[in-house]
């Protein structure tokens, strides 16, 4: 393991010489605590700029094993259920300018990686990035930068800043994602307490969908794909004004993340 | 154009410098016709093999226009919509051993393009193949094979052979999305005739859930989607056991294309 950044330079030449060229990885981690949905993003050293944790893959590394090793490279977060939304393939798509970022990638290498030409000529690829996401519970997580970075920060949506090249576009793609899945997939489980009320339910689908939604339509379809358990209310002091209790019903819960919600 | 096949490596070889490394792009194109869901598939020339129909990026060229000019190139289908599914990465993906098939793809590549050392070592690169599917009518289309290929055919699902590759592998990825975009797209317009009946509407979910559906609750369902409009019967002969037609009310439609069915 490497302590200082100035071991970066030898280190990253020899590691990019066992990379396939023209692939990365960039990995889209929601967070959600305190009823908000949050992203784990890296902030360089020396340029400062804000990334979506990324990488490059070995050659003898799956695709979606490369994503769990860059994952746990760069943020130190392991065993996260991590799923391939979208590949990002535009020909500028690390290219981009925005005045909050330095003008070109090229300037920004060299800042970091000075003149090794290897180094250069690597980063001036272009890069087809596959990406991947995830939504953990923020408590049970750990992050902390890299090498390469100087911090490994949740930020909530709100917070998000002008990211490098095209990553608040992957941002948006994976949040259009997440919301899809709702369609089909449950979601819950891992990320709210083994107890909860319909109420904390609500308020996670409504973190992910950005919008209110209606408590009693909510509750029916809910209900209705029949995978809580509601547990009885504890009759003692002010008990019987409080909300009733649920947990999911595990076998149900994951028969539906196996087979889907089913429409038809 | 090239009008013979022995044509084909000076052409390959001027080609693929133009090509980005590493990177490749496959295409399901699921077909309906009759009822039945059916799969655009090429025959290579010389070994026989069937494949889908893919090929590589150039490097000044998107990922997604690469796809449309790929599916082009390779069967004459122009204009389809195309929808990026899922980018394909395990590291022996083309190392596939089958006994349908050649035994690795070196024997392949040699077979159809002898010694040339260019193209050999551009065939062993290890390639991640981005795929996209689309959803055709059958008789909208002209498919012709290219100069590299024996034959460009439809087939039914039952009738897939084995193909190159990991392709099959794709094949039921790309079905699996299929069916789970049935949870939050209609589906429908383009496949069906101008007005059609709820049966073959139910007839094409069949052909793509690959299962038998409840008439009555399916009616219901489709209904409560608000994307048909119903016509009256005409009141001739014995049209009043004629079941009603419907056509696609092109507004809400393209509204729940555009948003989703949503089931929040």
């Amino acid at each position: 393991m490497l302590k200082k950044s100035e071991d970066a330079i030898p280190y990253l030449e020899k590691q990019f010489q066992d990379y396939l060229p023209g692939n990365s990885i960039d990995c889209v981690i929601f967070g959600y605590k305190n009823q908000a949905l949050h992203m784990l993003l890296l902030q360089w050293k020396l340029v400062n700029v804000w990334a979506l944790p990324g990488g490059f893959i070995r050659t003898d590394e799956d695709l979606d094993k490369a994503a769990q090793r860059i994952l746990l490279d760069r943020t130190s977060l392991d065993a996260i259920c991590l799923k391939q939304f979208h590949t990002f393939g535009n020909k500028k798509r690390t290219k981009t300018e925005n005045k909050d970022q330095p003008k070109n990638e090229e300037r920004l290498i060299k800042k970091l990686y000075g003149e090794n030409e290897f180094i250069t000529n690597w980063f001036a690829q272009r890069f087809i990035s596959t990406s991947y996401f995830a939504l953990v519970n923020i408590e049970k997580t750990n992050p902390r930068p890299d090498m390469l970075s100087e911090k490994c920060e949740w930020k909530s949506l709100k917070e998000i800043p002008a990211l490098i090249f095209d990553h608040n576009e992957i941002v948006q793609k994976a949040l259009e994602q997440l919301r899809i899945q709702l369609n089909y997939l449950p979601v819950g489980m891992s990320l709210l307490p083994d107890k909860f009320t319909m109420q904390d339910l609500q308020k996670l689908y409504e973190a992910i969908l950005q919008k209110p939604l209606e408590r009693s339509n909510f509750q029916r379809k809910i209900l209705k794909l029949d995978f809580l358990n509601r547990h009885e209310k504890q009759m003692s002091g002010g008990a019987h004004k409080a909300p009733y209790l649920y947990s999911f019903d595990e076998l149900n819960y994951n028969d539906l993340i196996k087979h889907g919600i089913g429409f038809f």
